[in-house]
């Protein structure tokens, strides 16, 4: 059952930054949320409040019409602590056209019960580097 | 106690690596391992064999004087599932010179409770992209 949570919870997540609504992107994480995020910061992107700032400038992004779809995710939850694996297609058209077929955003999500519901504490999003 | 354990599993797996040790390198992998790897392919080097397959070079890049250390090391555990996050330096000291001091390795690991152990399910290798 934890499992089906979290999959509706990610789910929800990407239909939150899809539509670029920051309070649904940011409403099932904690204050200690660590984002190892795509650019910079080499240690991570730390507290709700920093991570609330990665979000305006990819939003701008999808308005540009980069997609962010999800095509797979995979959860592992025990009764308190889980963690999810998802690929995505995440670029504008002109940037997919030059990448291989199998080019995707890997997602990491680290996810624990806190005060009855679970949140995701950690992400960690990344590209292959085809350089 | 969950946590001291998958700490000390981390250690060892950094150690192995930094040996060049193949099978203790593995030991703790199931075999239906997913690894984000840095490069491709896309969507990640499933199973054992694979997985195996990813460190040789990686070895000898080793040998040729990269650091793979660990810098700090985070354990969520629960009862049977867990993850982890660690920043690592990692890099030949010519590669590290020309980047900025607080660039990182950032491992994400997905852990699991097997046959009455831990196990590293997923792991998740990105450097912050500075392009």
């Amino acid at each position: 059952m934890g499992s089906d949570e979290i999959r509706e919870l990610v789910e929800r997540w990407v239909r939150a930054v899809q539509a670029g609504d920051l309070d649904a992107v940011v409403a099932d994480h904690p204050d200690d949320v660590l984002m190892f995020d795509v650019p910079p910061p080499g240690e991570g992107v730390r507290g709700l409040a920093a991570y609330r700032e990665v979000w305006p400038p990819f939003f701008e992004y999808i308005r540009s019409g980069a997609a962010f779809e999800l095509r797979s995710l995979d959860v592992t939850a025990g009764a308190d602590v889980g963690y999810a694996t998802a690929l995505l297609v995440c670029g504008t058209p002109e940037e997919l056209a030059t990448k291989p077929a199998d080019f995707r955003l890997r997602i990491t999500l680290g996810l624990r019960r806190d005060g009855g519901r679970w949140v995701i504490a950690h992400e960690h999003h990344s590209f292959p580097d085809l350089t």
